[in-house]
């Protein structure tokens, strides 16, 4: 019988809490029911600070490319470590970032995305990165997510939209708009953005989720979704409008609706996920359900893509008191798609 | 001894929901623990509609306003119903909102009022009103908020500021605006407007909810509060000003906090309200977490208000399928804060 691909974690910064959630999460391998994975690493980096964060002896296992089919069964007594290409021993102090470590943080990244495209791991799950460190070193992408984009168009040959989703058990959000100033917000919602949006979601709530008919909700950005314009245009001017060219392609989406009467249980079980029109919309209701178990999933990629939904914890890093709740949940929920998703979504548009 | 004086609950709209809430409230009244109210509006009226909604004969008892003291010992076997000086019987259809009726809305609510003030009444609290039907019949006020400030200035003679809260069992939320679109949030945002709410909040929660030392959360207004002025700068220009004039007065505030992380279980144990800037950042996670059980606070009156936190619902009117769980929480709150509550809180800055 063939064996599934491992997973493909990546370190992420080596001075934040990246490496001891990885040991902590293959500790918690069997009881958190996680699929076998990869760290894409260091291995004396992991080992020294699994040491340092008082995780005890956790086994590691060195490993190369052609080890990754055997790599399943090995995951059940060590954490198979692969060697970023080219990239030497590094040493970071946990807490203290160092643009020495950006080629490991940049090339883990790029092996992961390398190693699904050529079939040899299932999904990529990243751990978080320090942007500041790595533009420090010469990394011209504004983040995670462009980086990966860029990735995308290197080894499949498309474009892509890329498009952050968080998702629990019980609730999946869409920002449209993310890192931006709230006051920006509504000049940055144009029809042609809310449209491309809704469109990946559509497609990988199918492709990735195994959602048949895909039921997305769609928040309005004013309160009680503009009451009809007294309380602002932007749902008559521009929701509206883009919900009715989806609705003409067939897609199931409701909206534009009162954002603060789309989260509890009864309304959360109308829609497969909810798109919103800015960070703290989306954001607010799932961390408010759901504040350690949240996954990041990047959609509109020819690849999975799944990490937790914090960051490097500096301050905690080496201490051993980061909890690997978001990580373990980011795992299982790449194993899982991974197993469901039906190959490439790439947004060629 | 001396009885405490009953709850008044105005009628709302009559050709909404709220006479048959009413019934409905008075019919849970030993189930849900409601302390004795009576119902500011037209007997003929709440038992018309409470035949047309199905709930059967409820016993209503015509009182006047000398019956009053005794109050709490008829409301066991009957919902007193007190009318409203000087307006004639109304026939009002549900769900036919009709300005003939104004008068019997607008006098429920200046009764409710009056009898507060004369302690005859413990608290006031509302049903939904229908404003564009009042509009009609020449009410000036924006809402039921704006009335009722200026109500509280020709009975106590003081100015007010009203503040809505919105209250549940595990979080309180205090929106510093509200019902303006979003694009005009920002330059809304004072820190003088910031600090007025604040004040309130802090003062209310002492007084009325008998907090000893309120500590009261403040959201930033962009995503991740900021981010140190990369995100948006209304944090280090308006936001932290503000608080940091409040801290000096004595009060205990903390933030500028990013909204996402303000309102899981751990967080909200770390304060008694937060305050958030605009209307959705305060009514996602309340009514996320408590749908129908939240309740409508107006502070800085002189006298306690609270209400339903939903609307007149003339869609379902007469059905008897309104869900009295909202109106029978903002009763019971106001029962709590009227044996809690150390006197009058007028903001007469």
């Amino acid at each position: 019988m063939a064996q599934t691909p491992p997973l493909a974690l990546t370190i992420g910064e080596p001075a934040g809490i990246g490496p001891e959630l990885a040991a902590m999460a293959w500790l918690a391998r069997r009881k958190a029911g996680i699929e076998p994975f990869v760290l894409i690493g260091d291995r004396a980096l992991v080992a020294e600070r699994a040491r340092t964060a008082g995780l005890g002896d956790v086994a590691l296992a060195d490993i190369d490319q052609t080890d990754l089919p055997g790599a399943g069964g090995l995951f059940a007594d060590a954490l198979p470590v692969l060697p970023v290409g080219g990239i030497d021993v590094v040493s970071v102090d946990p807490g203290k970032p160092d643009p020495v470590a950006a080629g490991l943080v940049t090339g883990a990244i790029e092996t992961a995305v390398r190693l699904v495209h050529e079939g040899a791991a299932g999904a990529v799950v990243t751990n978080p990165i320090q942007k500041e460190t790595l533009y420090v070193a010469g990394f011209a992408h504004p983040g995670h997510t462009e980086f990966l984009g860029e990735l995308a168009g290197r080894f499949w040959g498309v474009d892509v939209h890329p498009v952050m989703m968080l998702a629990c058990d019980t609730l999946r959000v869409v920002p449209v708009t993310v890192h931006i100033p709230l006051s920006e917000v509504p000049q940055h919602l144009t029809g042609e953005l809310i449209e491309r949006t809704i469109r990946v979601v559509a497609r990988d709530l199918k492709s990735r989720f195994g959602v048949t008919a895909p039921r997305i909700a769609v928040a309005g950005l004013n309160p009680h979704a503009g009451e009809g314009g007294t309380l602002g245009r932007e749902e008559t001017d521009v929701i509206v409008p883009a919900l009715a060219r989806l609705r003409a392609e067939g897609l199931d989406v409701a909206g534009p609706l009162p954002a603060d009467t789309m989260f509890h249980a009864a309304a959360r079980a109308r829609y497969d996920a909810a798109v919103c029109m800015y960070h703290d919309q989306a954001l607010v209701p799932i961390k408010t359900l759901a504040f350690d178990e949240g996954v990041n999933v990047t959609l509109g990629l020819p690849f999975i893509r799944t990490s937790p939904d914090h960051g490097t914890a500096l301050d905690i890093a080496g201490t051993g008191t980061a909890d690997p709740t978001s990580l373990i949940a980011a795992l299982r929920l790449a194993g899982k798609l991974a197993r469901t998703g039906s190959g490439a979504s790439a947004d060629a548009a």
